[in-house]
């Protein structure tokens, strides 16, 4: 018997913590009830030194001291999403210190609106390992969509709010320009008071970058959909994004609900030939003045950061964010780090995640196998999950040693010992790893049909067996 | 119009030659015919300076000078794969400076035998950017199985002889430990004779590690199954592996037929908690000394690499190998990066490989799916190509700069430009993005089904042009 880090019974227990158990059933029997939470602003409180209910939550969650979690939460390092009208969802730590998370998101949109499948969509995202779910929906009836899904999922929910703003002014027969200002701040505290946990708000496109992007223009232009909203909107008005000119307002509304502003990348590099240019960096700066005035305000902010970018440019790009946000957490998309792969974007995605989450990121969006294609479907999204929860999960194992890799070592104990049902139970896909061992037949069950009998575990086992050794 | 670093005619031309068409008809039609070869030894030929055909052809494929090939194939820091007995393959050149490699496996098993599978897997693996094939049958008539393989393809193929040495023992009703010395060189020199590029040899399992892994056993002791294979031997015996002990001989046939060792990894950690163990870096400095050994004898080497690797040891690995083995070709199976993704190794695979390649790894292993499950079907071969085909690009973008990421130029200028076509043929797998975006019927044509009518860069366009600019 090998004495590894870990004894089993520690293992298991960390594994169990993990991973925990998520109910989704729609409509309720969730873990933690409203009720059971504290009605406090997280950030208020931990500047006072006062460990809430969440904290606690967090704390027990990421096997933490509520005392670290308390700290970072005070100093901005830490967001934990969770408005206060939010029914039925865990509170999330997203930060410093704690297990990388993973953001699915879901959406209906003009082509394909169907509510049902997009909750679906959310349930199946939830199931196989995302912390947090989205929804972009920008067709159908957004209100109704919206509080289904914060019914649909036990997870922070986010959104986008100045989607619906543009959209219903379309829907009107108006165009995004015609958005009004008030609408834009009525619809994000419409979010607020259905229990949204954090909303992409992209306070960072200023006037100043937007008029000096229709003169320089990039190769990509601007890829963010509220970012290009906000744009037109600030062309056609010659006026400063309402966002940034009324910043404090929005503040009083975050602070009042308590959801965490995700101040959203609106000139992320749409290519890798844009990446970390002028507009993008100017934009981060903006936000990490925006960053300060939100912990000012009680109001915690999680940074988004850079879209596509060559492998090269993603350790700097962090440690950029890190250092002008002041440690704010930094939740990315991908980043993309080649182009010459639609249809396998949840890869190209994973890949530039890994790096990223090695270098500091705390909170990776996933791609799915449609991005820059079209709506992902039920098997993309359940794809882009996991492949991002695998580069999520790769980078635990780095930051957080065994807390995060005590499930590996049962796996590879399992594989050590030929234990085929124990490799496949603690497998991410169980199903898909059972389906691929059973679709050949086996001439020696104890081995797979790579090597059947010439398995090499195997055959080791037997060679020291003959020598009076064992494994 | 925007002045970028290339001109697209420039960007066409690149793209052609970092993507050459390949023919992979059975028996013959290839571009490169032994005829058009020189028939000399290349690193002999390097060291006084003389520029081969194979050499010119790698500097074309490479867009790089013939004199640098040529230095460097004489330092052992390109190795230039092509047995002289070859009919059919183009040289391909792995190394220093040079694009990232695949490799794709493919091979027969005792649970499924089926050579015209095997070959159509060698095929596709080709088709979807696979530069070299190995054959890792354990099962059917392995000469036939080899010599058609070498035959179907036009890129370098490499076996594992120990493989059918082993097989041919048991199917003579006896063990593997009764291999003949004499059958392990006699089955090197027959895939030499019938052509093959370069076999993995696993000249650096000595007696001294397997003997110490028999006293203090690691947690998965040995998953190579060449490894596996001589350790058993080696234990019984209680004698020094043949290759070690006789590597003169084995040089005197390598050199004869120019075909490269490529020294297997036999205690490549199986899991990472095993991973840059005593085992796996004594076998290394041993091998170490073999590349010496090889240089002087004008054979060329590859050095193998660790198959299970957590994401922050993968950079002092390769490091480690290149200073150990002074600048050899780093040939990694992935590397693994956490154990709980079967069904999914192949990304597994291909994140370890980003790391990898980035850190100065120039030929990487595809995983498939199936890995740790079974033998892999077609499209596990394809999917595994594709992933790590991603993973060497991106990497090579940073490498190679422009001479790389031409192709990622045209894909992101299509995508400004809405224009879907040219986006799908220079896709890694337009068949799949085709079929990805053509599976939602669209409402406005120009843009995908993730946006619609609110799709960012069409919104930008035109409110730039409301204001007199353009993108």
């Amino acid at each position: 018997m090998i004495n590894h880090v870990f004894p089993i019974c520690q293992t298991e227990m960390l594994f169990k913590r993990t991973l925990p158990p998520r109910s989704c059933e729609p409509f309720g029997c969730c873990k933690f009830r409203k009720a059971e939470l504290s009605m406090v602003n997280q950030m208020k409180a931990a500047k006072m030194g006062q460990i809430t209910e969440e904290m606690k939550i967090v704390a027990k969650e990421e096997d933490e001291s509520p005392k670290k979690i308390c700290r970072r939460v005070a100093a901005g390092r830490v967001v934990i999403t969770r408005n206060m009208e939010r029914e039925n969802a865990i509170p999330l730590g997203i930060g410093e210190g704690l297990r990388t998370k993973v953001n699915a998101n879901v959406g209906t949109s003009a082509d394909l609106c169907d509510l049902n499948l997009e909750v679906e969509k959310a349930k199946i995202a939830v199931k196989y390992g995302a912390d947090t779910v989205m929804d972009l929906s920008t067709s159908g009836d957004l209100d109704e969509i919206r509080k289904t899904m914060l019914k649909a999922v036990d997870v922070p929910v986010g959104t986008v709010p100045i989607y619906q703003t543009a959209i219903e002014i379309i829907k009107d027969k108006e165009a995004i320009i015609h958005m009004d200002e008030d609408d834009i701040f009525n619809t994000i505290e419409k979010h607020a008071k259905d229990g949204v946990d954090f909303m992409t708000l992209h306070c960072g496109v200023t006037e100043q970058i937007v008029k000096r992007i229709a003169k320089h223009p990039r190769l990509m232009g601007i890829v963010s959909r509220g970012g290009t909203f906000l744009a037109a909107w600030i062309l056609h008005h010659n006026k400063e994004n309402p966002l940034y000119a009324n910043y404090d307002y929005l503040l009083e509304i975050a602070k009042k609900y308590d959801f965490a502003l995700s101040l959203g990348d609106g000139l992320r590099p749409g290519c890798i030939f844009d990446a970390t240019d002028w507009p993008q960096i100017q934009e981060l700066l903006t936000i990490g003045e925006l960053v300060d005035r939100a912990r000012e305000a009680d109001v915690q902010a999680i940074v988004e950061g850079p879209g596509h970018l060559p492998l090269d440019q993603i350790e700097s790009n962090v440690q950029l964010e890190k250092s002008i946000c002041k440690g704010a957490p930094f939740y990315v998309l991908g980043p993309v780090v080649t182009e010459i792969a639609p249809g396998y974007d949840h890869i190209v995605g994973a890949l530039g995640g890994t790096l990223a989450g090695l270098a500091g990121a705390d909170f990776l969006c996933y791609l799915t196998p449609a991005e820059h294609l079209g709506l992902p479907t039920l098997e993309d999204v359940k794809e882009g999950v996991i492949v991002t929860k695998i580069a999520a999960h790769a980078v635990d194992i780095v930051k957080l040693g065994s807390k995060a890799s005590a499930r590996d070592f049962v796996v590879a104990k399992a594989r050590a010992n030929l234990d085929w049902k124990k490799q496949i139970e603690n497998a991410l896909d169980p199903e898909k790893a059972k389906k691929i061992r059973s679709r050949i037949k086996l001439k020696t069950p104890k081995t797979c049909s790579m090597c059947s009998q010439y398995c090499a575990i195997k055959i080791l086992k037997e060679a020291l067996k003959a020598e009076g050794q064992c494994l």
